[in-house]
């Protein structure tokens, strides 16, 4: 029997995990997918997701993709592997059938990213590793300002991880807004693709132009050295979040 | 020397606590704070909230108060607090010197609570904890115009705890609004005191109504019979919220 390829739609929090790929030092998202397609299919599948998401790094709306040689409605297939994902912080949105050329990864035409401040003296209590705690107030305009510098197609070179596989340095920001929303600070960004590291990096330099310990011109500057060694410094992972994915 | 009063406005996750109160059962906020005080002040005191939330009920602004005989600046009782607590879901937001008569718990004019539904079909991931969740679409319009129904002056003894420790049961309540917000929806209610268990089983009768079970008719009924076996059920303690305390 043929298989049928399934696209889910996936939120986690990711705290509890090394990342959104298999690795040896503890448990990832995508092995935990796995784990719950096995549980209720009996099926070996490998997942594969459309952004490989660090550790702590969270998704609202991480899109993978997966085969199933069972026949089995879609909306069975959310309901069997929440209930084999109940101990997890993970949760299966949706799923799909979708035409067995579907790549979650390759046919990824935007990923939108959120970046989350909690800019306020005292840390977080309720949203305590959701957020990223700034106890200084930060300029929110000058940071809108300055990430506009960053939005269109660049060499992100300077805002990259040394362990980035990605062929070229060279990408297209579509969007990077700064904007305020009750005591936190949202950063919303959209692209084909991201470089690794590239978003956090980005949001770590805004904070320094926030704080005005950087100008428009440091980051402009920081930019155009298309070097690691002049990024302000990278935002931590517990603030990020994988929002969205567009085919 | 005389000691100070102090008011504090707390936030946290009641998911690690028996509630606010101290017991032998666990940990309590309260406790965490009389701790949190000994370690930077080195005096026993007790701290006296405005509401005693149950366990796993959370506060984005619990208020209480405490006396201190050392003299501190309010902003440093803040991150001393702070400090002491940095393993515990709870932070302390503002603090206060206020009259030596001043009481948390009694002089409270208003208390807003803030219950959280997450109605859709997939479990929280990132909000596990923090929400109830609700798979099936309830219908908002008709909760709010039940939740009219309550709003006022009333016997709520239906919606009372058999462990309610209050001389009557007749309160007045000055809000209850329902709304959508996202795929979440809030529940808002105002009132000078509410009585044990109320507002969750206020709600717990209202999703009743919004799954289309209980007609308005139904919960008017309820509400009249003053009898606890005319309630429709408790709403669990994790979409719970102490969201303000006026004074």
């Amino acid at each position: 029997m043929k298989a049928s390829r399934i696209k889910i739609t996936v939120e986690y929090d990711g705290a509890d995990f090394v990342g959104w790929q298999a690795q040896n030092n503890g448990p990832s998202i995508q092995t935990a997918l796995e784990v719950a397609i096995r549980s209720f299919s009996g099926e070996e599948q490998r997942v594969t997701g459309a952004g490989r998401t660090d550790a702590g790094v969270h998704a609202l709306g991480q899109v993978a993709h997966f085969d199933l040689a069972m026949g089995i409605e879609p909306r069975k297939i959310v309901s069997a592997l929440n209930a084999h994902l109940r101990e997890l912080s993970i949760s299966v949105l949706s799923a799909e059938k979708v035409p067995g050329d579907f790549s979650a990864r390759f046919m990824a035409t935007q990923r939108h990213y959120l970046y989350r401040i909690l800019n306020r003296e005292a840390p977080p209590a309720i949203e305590r590793g959701r957020v990223w705690h700034v106890a200084r107030p930060l300029e929110v305009p000058e940071m809108h300002e300055a990430a506009q510098l960053l939005v269109g197609k660049h060499d992100f070179t300077t805002f990259r991880s040394s362990q980035c596989q990605a062929k070229s340095p060279v990408k297209t920001l579509d969007k990077f807004d700064v904007v305020t929303r009750g005591e936190e600070i949202w950063f919303s960004l959209s692209a084909r693709s991201f470089l690794h590291h590239q978003v956090r990096s980005m949001v770590g330099s805004l904070k320094l132009v926030g704080q005005g310990k950087w100008t428009v011109v440091n980051l402009k500057d920081s930019l155009k050295a298309c070097d690691r060694k002049a990024l302000g410094f990278n935002a931590p992972p517990h603030g990020l979040y994988l929002s969205r994915v567009d085919y």
